[in-house]
């Protein structure tokens, strides 16, 4: 198949981003897997609306049922949410042997044993990585990187909103209330809050992420589930003062006795990584026997971040479809052939700031030499630490971060500096990665 | 293909836990494949040598050639590391139409181009994500997790024993010479470290990262790399006076110029999950223009991490071997009759320790009822504070961690507590999860 033909179901914020990312990626994507990608339909609540994304070339329409009826559509994605009318459009595709893929967790973590068992019998994929932490590759993570593991629990921050808010309660000392009215201002909070704050968008994720890590079927009706609307700000600060810090977290383990199935407010102690996960990001440890604790971290909303998994989902699709078997997914990732030829660039172009351990006599007009260098190949200093000396009169260490400079240029200022008659020896040169 | 016969080459660590994990998770990998997977035959250099697996049903011998060309053998896992013998070995399985698992991150980084036009030819597959970063899945979420995405930058720590030493620099103080030495004595690092510490090991697995993340050839030689042995603990120090920690990184940058590939040391802000990174355990940080930065995190090194992702490529080979292929991966990961009816617990049979927030009337004598209480069920004060009253006689809060228990005996203790005259108003409890 060379052209494949996708109906997206529901262009609002993931629909839309979808379409964004499979236009400005074509190029990249055909690299990946050698056909193209086309979204050739797409149903909308109402045709006027403004979008995001550029509708050039997509046949719109209102009725979502045309595009599952449609017989030139291979791949329907389902955007729109919920769990009736999202359920019947899944299902009718599957009927009409579309594969399906869809962001929607309520969707399968209540329908998703008969949805699943259709689409066996219809002998269709149906795909949901966007339906659990967005943009972060969970579910494969799971099902497919850790499948020689027993998974023994796994435990995430697997709700952007309620993290927020907890967040913002720890570093500016505001209250629940006063939080959430921000968060539903900036989008992060839906008019009802409910499914977010009281931990069942949170569970809906919880129990798909649990009858994958455990082989056990979907079970949302058994999920325990506790919102963070109880949380003061008293508690976020006792929390503080023993070293830990509040998260809403969804928890799954095996026991002897059973499956624990839980979504609540915890405290966790401050040196995991987890504690650190901070405003409306996700994170999610899976505990495998052979593994031991692995994390994944990232954004786990938002139009792009969520259509990255819907985007990834599509293209497990057509690797499948297209298979020969023995090539599913390309070694380097990208088809032998697509492969660039962009340069390796030497190490003195790249552009960094740069962490500078300079020995000098202990002489105060060394400042202005050293400022002067580096400011003459345009580098300033960012910060900079001038240490007493060891004993009196002697060598003293000055440390400089400077601001972000072509490495070439810095070796060069370092070639000067160490020329100086008041610096002793080489400088130590450290790079900085901000990570930003 | 019901049975699944595998050749391993060398029983070493990583050898002898891939067969500890195939045997000891046996039932539960076939709940997810729905076949058997069986080591048959394994190459060692000495018979007589003690194991750390089982080698019961397996065929040893001293020539790996011999399992390279056995008729009987389905899988070839290499895992003898070096890029002489193991190329040889590794390009004669694929000429017997063998796929291959291997963790050796030097092959696939010199001489993975021309394996993987031969196993393309062949018809074959050739996994290797045991060889970046352990068992941290990261060859996966990049390949098919992340195809949605033009990767801009990764960054990462994937070398333990380099991250090992500077964890311990800055922990304890010490200087590199001395916790190399350690390092050594642990089996953290090899008699002769130049690979971990100048950035060589690291080099081979960037130049895997960045051909997938980029769709680039594997160009190791390209590489810039500069190792830790330079860095003292004055730098250590310094760094964390301005903020910052020193990591080893591995960066691989797109940029307009072309792709950016090193390998050095490099200050973080602290505030990033990277820099907080520590011991042997390896990260990496992916940048997509879509899903925005995604972390990968986990154990880097080891027998079981490793045999983690070794058995995880066998069983995606197999699912592929097997694949009908609009069914490679169940949709719940494990095959639907094999899903299993295990219980999920109640909230109250759940066992963690417990945060309590209790408002008391300012009066000494309830410590001790409290005290009283929880410990006639079994529990335990692990940290205790207690607050100055808000105004002077009136009410305090007492906020109290505990040790583990069953929930069910927590709530029969919060309810005697509730009853007692000196408390006001209902106790505040949140659960706590250690994550350990």
């Amino acid at each position: 198949m060379d052209l494949v033909r996708i109906g997206v179901l529901g262009l609002g914020t993931v629909g839309g981003g979808t379409v964004n990312v499979l236009n400005r990626n074509a190029e990249e994507i055909t690299r990946r897997i050698g056909c193209t990608l086309k979204v050739t339909h797409a149903s909308v609540k109402d045709l006027s609306r403004n979008r995001i994304c550029d509708t050039a070339g997509i046949e719109l329409t209102t009725d979502s049922f045309a595009i599952v009826n449609h017989k030139d559509v291979d791949v329907v994605v389902e955007l729109i949410g919920g769990d009736t009318l999202a359920k019947e459009l899944v299902i009718t595709a599957i009927n009409n042997g579309k594969h399906v893929v869809t962001a929607n967790k309520a969707l399968i973590a209540l329908h998703g044993t008969e949805i699943f068992a259709l689409a066996q019998e219809k002998g269709v994929m149906v795909l949901f990585e966007a339906a659990v932490a967005g943009g972060i590759p969970i579910i494969k993570a799971i099902r497919e990187g850790l499948s020689a593991n027993k998974i023994e629990w796994l435990a995430g921050i697997i709700n952007g909103t309620g993290n927020f808010i907890l967040t913002e309660m720890r570093d500016k000392g505001r209250d629940f209330a006063d939080v959430l009215t921000e968060a539903q201002a900036l989008g992060y909070a839906e008019a009802d809050p409910t499914f977010d704050v009281e931990g069942i968008d949170a569970g809906h994720k919880l129990t798909i992420l649990a009858a994958i890590a455990f082989g056990i079927p979907l079970q949302f009706e058994q999920l325990y589930h506790e919102g963070i609307t109880q949380i003061s700000q008293q508690d976020v600060q006792y929390a503080e003062e023993l070293g830990y810090r509040i998260k809403h977290l969804g928890i799954a383990r095996k026991t002897d006795q059973g499956i624990e199935l839980r979504v609540h407010p915890a405290l966790i102690p401050e040196k995991r990584l987890l504690a650190n996960v901070d405003g409306v990001l996700n994170a999610v440890v899976v505990q495998g026997d052979a593994v031991g604790p692995t994390l994944y971290y990232g954004p786990g909303a938002g139009a792009e971040p969520t259509a990255s998994a819907v985007v990834a989902d599509i293209i497990d699709v057509v690797r499948n479809i297209n298979a020969d078997p023995q090539h599913l997914i390309p070694y380097l990732s990208f088809q032998t052939p697509a492969l660039s030829a962009d340069p390796i660039l030497p190490i003195n172009q790249i552009v960094v700031p740069y962490y500078l351990r300079i020995t000098v006599a202990d002489n105060l007009g060394v400042l202005a030499d050293l400022t002067n260098i580096l400011s003459s190949q345009g580098i300033n200093i960012e910060a900079l630490i001038q240490k007493e000396p060891y004993t009196e009169g002697t060598e003293v260490d000055v440390i400089i971060i400077t601001s972000k400079a072509l490495e070439e240029k810095l070796d060069h200022s370092i070639a000067q500096i160490e020329n100086l008659d008041t610096v002793i020896g080489t400088v130590k040169r450290i790079r900085v990665e901000t990570l930003g």
